[in-house]
């Protein structure tokens, strides 16, 4: 069975996943105890486990190349949506070009019979649209940005969803697990 | 002591209270046992036990209005924020002009030593922006609209929100409480 196709993302309360320019700064570090340890990584890390391989829009791809420092995605494949040349940060990194379901089957190709992990604004509500998403985790900061670039909005039509969890976290994180009801 | 300034309101996914054209739709009704009684109110009983005066923006002024049928709002008086002429449907509604802290005065004084139900998109704005807002109870409906009239986008400045609670309600719903932190 192919694997999944999944988001695990973070947005404002308005639906924004970067501010105006990209800016992450608004984005809360992991929550620390007294002693500075780390509480709770929102998940990421049991999700990342599940993961085979990243398809990334081409803004998002930039965005993280742009940290600097080291590359956050390890050995797993990262395929960006682009049509323009890609001077991948490292040899995991690869350009692939098609319309929705054939850039998500070369990253189901690439992730075996593991999830593959969707970011990017643009890139979701592409798939979204296609009904090729399976399940979003969706991490909503409180914070209300005003403007910036949307998570959903823009999508062209009306998608209906199943809330399958919502869990209140450190930092006042609200993380929702929502599945479309399209796929289910 | 003078009552709270509260939100009480749904918005979709993306951060919509309307669907294009003040589509209202896609809010789902509330949910019924087999023997189709009510399970749940959202809670919206015991805020509206707690409301002593509402305070509206003249587009949702309009749209609830236009439902016909019985007044929503009983003997409470409403407030609705305009500066074009109003002809009321109810002897409880009347108009009201200023900036933020005149219209939420003239609220306050309304509702006696209960709390303001601020509600509509625009005028929550104002008042969030303004550092008028005490509570927002938001609850998130399983839906991506896409477009249509937006809840916080378009705040001139950011917003940062403690989450006092988050709930998984009946019918997908995720119930928000949040405090805008300038205001704690």
């Amino acid at each position: 069975m192919s694997g999944r196709a999944r988001v695990f993302i973070a947005c404002s309360l308005d639906g924004f996943i970067a501010g105006p320019g990209d800016d992450l700064s608004w984005l809360p570090p992991p929550p620390v105890d007294a002693d500075g340890k780390p509480v709770s990584d929102f998940g990421y890390a049991a999700f990342m486990a599940e993961v085979g391989a990243l398809l990334m829009g081409r803004n998002t791809y930039e965005v993280v190349a742009g940290f600097g420092g080291e590359w956050p995605y390890g050995a797993k494949p990262v395929l960006v949506a682009t049509t323009r040349p890609l001077a991948p940060v490292s040899p995991t990194v690869r350009a692939v070009t098609g319309d929705a379901a054939t850039l998500l089957a070369a990253a189901r190709e690439a992730a075996g019979d593991r999830d593959v992990y969707v970011d990017g604004g643009v890139l979701i509500r592409q798939l979204l649209a296609a009904g090729l998403i399976d399940e979003m985790i969706v991490s909503i900061i409180p914070i209300v940005l005003g403007a910036g670039a949307p998570l959903f909005a823009g999508l062209p039509e009306r998608c209906a969803l199943e809330c399958l969890r919502a869990e209140h976290l450190p930092g006042g994180l609200v993380q929702v697990t929502y599945r479309p009801v399209s796929r289910a």
